[in-house]
């Protein structure tokens, strides 16, 4: 569910006119800001930025980027994006940086359905002008490429049908390759990235109850390279995402200085999916909740702005 | 352009009456199934299988396969299909055989665009509640595997643009992988199943001013295995896919025993295409139209057919 509180009437007009108000002169009102648009929905932001382009010429986002700065700009231009653009900005940003942030690539591949996926392919290639297979391909190398591509690539089967025998042979495979320490093998990378979700959750099911240890015990035993490290990003995203993000949110949170924009975009992203579950299972794993510590370790609009979006405690 | 002849007025419901009485009794009026269907584009074919499903409360494409026989019941029953819902069972065939038929895979890959290729993906999926891509990647081994699954995997970019100096760039790394002969390098196929069309176009346009030689003509000198032989297929289908189809044509009208199927197959998917211009090519390579050797080499219900689909001479 999302954790996200929309305002049930509005007038993308009237939001479009506080906007441009909030932004006029020197300096803004971030409060005005805030309060407009982390109480929109997605659907809502979409109207206020086709009013604000239509009144004042402007891509709302483009002011605000002009208008802000820091932490608190980039995850209010995000959010007001729509999901597949803001993914596709987001898989960009993360393939532009001297190493690429393979894992934000695969957080992506990995915690969105297939439709939503190809609404982001689609979204890069209009703004890029190249497919998103070819920039992923073209800007990584051996191991790391093959997963990558492979998991980008795939317009998986989303349905609930999938095959117990498939599930056994596979599950055996898995093992196999794990205790080979086979961990590039491409039947590896065949099964996780073609694979559906449903299908996965069955052959990992069966390797805990065969083996007695989950896929995921067996690949952090190993020294982690860059590689294992993917892979085992992957496996964590297709086996319970809400769990992986929760991580995520809970070691951003531990380490502000240096993983400040996976909190934000963990938040942003999930505030109108799964957030509320999220917000729970990070709350049965640790001792305190997200509110609690982002209202303890970030403050001002940043800090006004994720708690918003965080919603109700 | 279509060779297809569609009929200006028709009526869905009278089309249904007329082949519900043309298979009534022993027998089959065939000639009255191929003046319907021979005659409808594929919306029109739509709204006449909706109709007979309607009125008749069975599928039209099943009634097809029970009255019929042979090339000819396997040529109308693929014509009635949609497209994308042709393609999936095209290539769900073509995996099904001992050996797979990887050429019929590329092509059809590769000769559709990226919104073809996902409406055949959508498709296969709800045809066989499996994705395309697992059901080509666990039924393939090796080097085809990977090149088949990266290529039938991307969702490309199908606009105008490229870059000249990417072009250059990957027309010398083509260039080398070919003179060391390692074609089944990770970057060869990372190049021909990432990037679009235009920009391949653009790369295999240097090779030939650069070096002098075609990428083709340096593939083909090699001796042929079935990886390269496929990757052949690759590159034709992306360089030129009409000339291709024309030598499928002609290759299969010189062997109709063992390759009548690729004859019906590409004169069905293609005319309401580009099988004037395939038709073209054709004529301008060999000594006789597709329409001439189709007419003394076949005959029956299914010459009757093809020749309606192939259009005027």
């Amino acid at each position: 569910m999302e954790s996200l509180i929309a305002a049930k009437d509005f007038s993308p007009i009237e939001d479009a006119e506080t906007i441009k108000n909030a932004c006029k002169g020197f300096g803004t009102d971030e409060t005005a800001l805030i309060s407009i648009l982390a109480n929109r929905n997605e659907a809502q932001r979409k109207l206020v930025r086709l009013a604000y382009k239509e009144i004042h010429h402007q891509d709302l986002i483009k002011q605000l980027k002009s208008e802000l700065s820091g932490n608190f700009e980039r995850a209010i231009s995000h959010w007001t994006m729509d999901a597949a653009e803001r993914d596709a900005t987001l898989i960009n940003e993360a393939l532009k940086k001297a190493t690429p942030d393979y894992k934000v690539i695969i957080e992506i591949a990995c915690t969105r359905n297939s439709e939503e996926l190809l609404a982001i392919k689609r979204s890069y290639q209009s703004l890029y002008k190249h497919c998103l297979e070819e920039d992923v391909a073209s800007q990584t190398i051996g191991d790391v490429r093959k997963l990558l591509v492979a998991v980008i690539s795939t317009y998986k089967y989303d349905g609930e049908e999938f095959d117990e025998n498939v599930a056994r042979s596979e599950a055996n495979i898995l093992h196999q390759l794990i205790e080979k320490k086979a961990f590039n093998d491409d039947e590896m990378i065949r099964i996780l990235s073609t694979r559906s979700k449903k299908q996965l959750c069955a052959t990992f099911n069966i390797i805990k109850d065969l083996f007695g240890t989950t896929i995921t015990k067996g690949l952090s035993a190993s020294p982690k390279d860059e590689y294992i490290s993917v892979l085992l990003t992957t496996v964590r995203c297709i086996n319970d995402s809400q769990r992986y993000l929760a991580k995520v949110i809970s070691h951003a949170l531990g380490d502000l200085v240096n993983e400040e924009q996976a909190l934000s975009r963990v938040i942003v992203t999930r505030a109108e999916k799964d957030l509320k579950e999220i917000k729970d299972v990070f709350a049965k794993r640790n001792n305190a909740t997200i509110h609690e510590i982002v209202d303890r370790k970030t403050w001002g609009n940043y800090k006004a702005f994720l708690l918003a979006l965080l919603g109700k405690e």
